[in-house]
């Protein structure tokens, strides 16, 4: 008798559960970071992890060692599929936290034509191709045609509020106007969208668990939409407040929240529309009060983001062959249709609200982004039945290359540069750990001197350059920094150098103190705000004393960036 | 058939599953926040949800229900043990990252002295009356008596880092001398603690799932445990820093973190020592590393404690009848040998390092405090057989009569006050939202009538002391604030008035500007340093701009102790 058996779970199957989560969740956040490295969506490298651990490669190698990892039966493979339900569970209600209902009434008229022309749009389109060309859309023969339809509409016209508001972000757009448009017709479509799927969810389980009729289904989800963005968004104001003032700050908050949304979670579940409805409206509800602090969502999101949902997406794959069931035909056929309904509709949508040719078009293209949400649904859609396996990787296909594209697209029509980030930008090749010299000449040589390879370009010419334009005018800043510069012909993009000198340069600081971070900054003749996004950008980061004391005790370049790092981070929030 | 069925988990199971966990996880957080308001650990409550969830009263007054939502068996039963396993397993990985080896390395001697004598005389004194009297303490006559009073001895030398950081806060002794020397000796003797439970549970596995035998289970726990904190911390301290360089903040470090931990915590569980061995040894070699940021542990430390940790103590009373199993010589005989066992060993060690007779006794009292640790101890051996439910019920008695009272003793025998907290202070009795007064003499008038019926002096007394001291020199500071005060005959204790003004009133401050927040003080004659201790706080507390603002903005009493709530969980982290 294995004497450690906790209650229901034998030791050897608390072994491999805690084994399978450590494995799911590291290879799911490596490759995630990797591919993050490389401008792409997170949950591609997740969902990578679980076709490296699935059948697709990890099974095919050795498919004994995957059955003991990865059972599809039995006490850990049960205990797995709970985290991964309410991991979730828990990625609706952040979703639903970021849906902001009242910025979306400021935003007005735009705002509602962009959604739901953006939502009608592709859903008729959607529709009506599954609905008259079934077998185009992969749908397995046996199924009944207007949930399908009704399905493939619905997939046709969620968005990815994450993604899209990442692009923004990445374009120095999300404040913007068009940024804010875009955010608050995306949260309306969701909100739609995801109704509608409960509504197709509550059509088939007719005749399921409870043995309600479809229109009972439909009555108690609707029913209880209503009351929880009513009188339940009403009544979670008002205890905000009193959970925030009368508990341990946050965790006394969070745990509120996420009671509130397991319980309407467990209401919907048992409803038959699946637990993530209850928690995306508990989310909904929750957001939007002004009462719910920016750190306890930031917080919230955090630990969501970091533990729950890279889990769930990597068992996305874990079961599924996607080399067996990828049908090129049907993923050309499911991409050009979702991009097609979408950019039209949300064009419109833009259009009728006056916005030019240019930034409906851009508007238009930065709503296509399906990402995780919609691998979501059609997750749900492939257990309920509704869609066979080779529609289902065609959905993830899809969702994945239109988040991937979307960006890229945008920035090409709207003409926007990426914002840089300082930690990108550093290498050991441009940076100087211990500086020898002790005036600011010899300092401006020595950093010309390294950074002359990587430029292909003389030392001498960028240390003349620079000494000319230092002596017009000293550049030592307050807080011992200094940020010698010039324009350099023949220089082919923006380019840094990094020196830290322990005893300090003078570069004639107006607090007279000697400067010990000196980054020295080469602009291309033509060069577009490069110098001035540049030297915000160091300014901006190394307002904080922290920040300067981590970089100035860092034994190698990793804990620069590292401290570096943490400084962008902190500003996001 | 459920068509929503998630894998090997159908429908009702999931909403089960959801259900439990959130009513485990509101009635635990909101019973801890109740006791913890009285002053009491938090842990307390969460185990009384489960008392009052479990068969002791629920399962009492209706066990059809208790039995639908807590089986014991079944889908639902193994996603919350899954999930409760889980939640064990990151409380000893966090309580791992609280121990600072390097820390005590630094407290030299006495350190050594207080913890070994701190866990050896404990041990003896537990392992002795456990191997000569088993039948005193509660042994199961067909048990082995060596593992029994091995683990007595080890329940009695075991202590709780929580709790009695959470004692030294409050006393404001933290950061002193005695703080560190205690915090170093507890995390020594838990250390020792929970590595000698590891081979008790290694002796008793012995023939279990791997058929190996004691020595061979005893050698692998020591050479895991060996490496992690030798090679594995030295290759942990070298990789965190390229984790927290190249990857997003704080989630990548996070997911990192709890990889190790659920890596370890599987090896460990396969040796046959329980997971959390492994997760907690994880902690230790992780948190030693200075690369490993504050804010990094505490985001851990946060969404440990707040999602999972409640659940679990909920669940430790949910199939335990504790009144059935209330054995009052047994509770009290293991209370007095913890008690006498724990302050013998500790004064000892202390005396022995040179403390003096109160000082040592103080850090005695101090270190008594056994808390949850104990009874994730407890847990542990009744599932493994060790001990009977009458043990368990009195070791979980004893953890938390000696959390409570260790406090209040510690502090009598140091005859130190409690810290003050400013939103404990405010009530609707001293608290005036929309002052009416325009000149600083009306608004000491007006603050005065307010306070008086309270404090049982007639309001022109008030009102003359404090006008007389503001006439000696005007008390408004900068940031619009202002703190006239005085020393009442006649008042019990320190005594506070906060009004608003939204245009202010002229408190001749340096920077001009009239107050619009304006603190009234009032100590008695004996104050022993209370006013300044008020002043420091209040002066703390709104350094922030942002907190200024959300207090002025509030529009009730409960928003602006939310403002102040969130103000002071800041400082301490």
């Amino acid at each position: 008798m294995p004497m450690l058996a906790a209650g229901p779970l034998s030791v050897h199957e608390l072994t491999i559960f805690f084994l399978a989560l450590a494995v799911l969740m590291g290879v799911a956040k490596l490759l995630g970071e990797i591919v993050r490295h490389w401008g792409q969506p997170a949950v591609l490298g997740e969902l990578l992890a679980g076709i490296l651990l699935g059948p697709t490669v990890f099974d095919y190698l050795s498919p004994s060692f995957h059955n003991w990892l990865f059972p599809t039966e039995g006490g850990s493979a049960i205990a797995l599929t709970g985290f991964t339900q309410l991991s979730v569970a828990l990625l609706l209600l952040v979703a639903g936290l970021e849906v902001d209902l009242s910025s979306v009434w400021r935003q007005g008229k735009a705002a509602l034509s962009v959604s739901l022309s953006g939502v009608l749009i592709p859903f008729a389109i959607g529709f009506g191709v599954a609905y008259m060309l079934p077998s185009l859309m992969g749908k397995d023969p046996t199924g009944e045609p207007l949930p399908f339809a009704a399905f493939i509409g619905i997939a046709m016209s969620i968005t990815a509020l994450p993604v899209i508001s990442k692009v923004l972000m990445d374009l120095n757009l999300f404040k913007s106007d068009m940024g804010m448009l875009i955010m608050s017709a995306a949260m309306v479509d969701d909100l739609i969208g995801w109704m509608g799927f409960a509504f197709v969810l509550a059509m088939i389980t007719d005749g399921g668990a409870h043995g309600a009729n479809v229109l009972m289904n439909i009555g108690m989800t609707l029913g209880f939409a209503i009351l929880i963005l009513t009188v339940g968004r009403w009544i979670l104001h008002r205890i905000l407040p009193f959970v925030q003032a009368h508990t341990v700050w946050p965790s006394g908050v969070i745990s509120f929240v996420l009671c509130i949304a397991l319980l309407c979670g467990a209401l919907t579940e048992w409803i038959g529309v699946h637990a993530i409805f209850g928690a995306f409206l508990a989310g909904v509800a929750i957001g939007d009060s002004s009462h719910l602090r920016e750190r306890t969502r930031d917080t919230i999101h955090q630990f969501v983001m970091s533990i729950f949902v890279p889990v769930f997406f990597a068992t996305l794959a874990l079961h599924t062959n996607f080399i067996a069931n990828f049908n090129l035909l049907l993923v050309l056929i499911v991409l050009v249709v979702a991009i097609i309904a979408k950019v039209v509709g949300c064009y419109l949508g833009a259009a009728i609200a006056g916005m030019s040719r240019r930034e409906s078009l851009g508007i238009a293209f930065g709503m296509t982004a399906r990402g995780a949400m919609e691998m979501v649904l059609a997750d749900l859609a492939r257990k309920a039945g509704l869609i066979t396996d080779e529609l289902f990787v065609a959905i993830v296909v899809m969702a994945l290359v239109t988040s991937i594209i979307s960006g890229p697209i945008m920035q090409y029509i709207l003409q926007r540069k990426k914002s840089m980030k300082l930690q990108d930008l550093l290498s050991d090749k441009n940076v100087i750990l211990n500086l020898q010299a002790t005036t600011s000449q010899q300092a401006i040589n020595e950093m010309a001197q390294k950074i002359a390879p990587a430029v292909s370009l003389p030392a001498e010419d960028i240390a003349t350059t620079v000494w000319q334009r230092e002596q017009m005018m000293h550049t030592g800043l307050p807080n011992q920094m200094a940020v010698p510069h010039g324009r350099m012909a023949g220089l082919s993009k923006p380019t840094l150098v990094l020196a830290r000198s322990a005893n300090g340069v003078d570069f004639d600081a107006s607090d007279g103190k000697p400067a010990q971070l000196i980054f020295m900054l080469l602009t291309p003749q033509q060069d577009n705000g490069a110098q001035i996004e540049l030297l915000s950008l160091i300014a901006h980061t190394f307002d904080k004393s922290q920040i300067r004391e981590q970089v100035l005790s860092a034994s190698n370049l990793t804990e620069i960036q590292a401290a570096i790092n943490q400084a962008g981070s902190h500003d996001q929030h």
